[in-house]
């Protein structure tokens, strides 16, 4: 909305092995991306939202790693490679205008960085209604 | 990543009440946007992903209804004001890198346009791991 237009909106911008037929469903954002939200599996927890761009979605679907692309280091972050707090992929679902992801994970430990078992534990907002 | 930077990345581009605390604790795209996954507060379902500005988040905070920013329309959406679906705000919570928003919402009816109660209920694709 604000800006030059990207030289390619909605397409991929790195070589990528997806399934075209899915590839084709995708609604990417100007740098190519799409939300991935990822949800523990058995509990509901709504563990952390991260970006995922074509090569991502297609390792999340083959490696059974959930697999983001991290968009301060821009490359691609295999969820626990460091932190060994890994999430097993269990099922995977684009949503129905393609722009966002839902990974349901089995996730070992914290899914945050600062420890804690999700990103949104830490940053509950006052709702005055 | 690709084309022009925006002129204030990072920064509301539209006016806003929204408590100044909470946005400076916001990191938007080049739109002034971040992302909200609304879900079930009881049944833990992920019904949705949509967008926010400051503004929007400062109407879900204080309205109790959940308000997004439609980027096809470009104009502020109060969930089920056309539909009837409405999203009645529970708790929102911001997370650790201020760059999505989870809220917890009781849900009228089906959260999806295409009837669906939510938006990935038609979207699951096959993990070949």
């Amino acid at each position: 909305m604000t800006g030059a237009p990207s030289p390619d909106p909605g397409r991929p911008v790195r070589p990528t092995r997806l399934d075209p037929s899915i590839a084709a469903r995708l609604k990417r954002d100007e740098n190519g991306l799409f939300a991935a939200v990822a949800q523990q599996y058995d509990t509901g927890e709504v563990l952390m939202v991260g970006w995922m761009d074509d090569e991502a979605l297609h390792l999340t679907l083959t490696t059974g790693r959930c697999t983001y692309w991290s968009r301060s280091r821009r490359e691609y972050w295999v969820k626990g490679d460091t932190s060994g707090h890994t999430q097993k992929v269990v099922s995977v679902a684009l949503d129905c205008d393609g722009d966002a992801v839902l990974v349901k994970v089995d996730q070992a430990g914290a899914a945050c960085h600062t420890g804690d078992r999700t990103c949104f534990d830490a940053g509950a907002l006052t709702v005055t209604s």
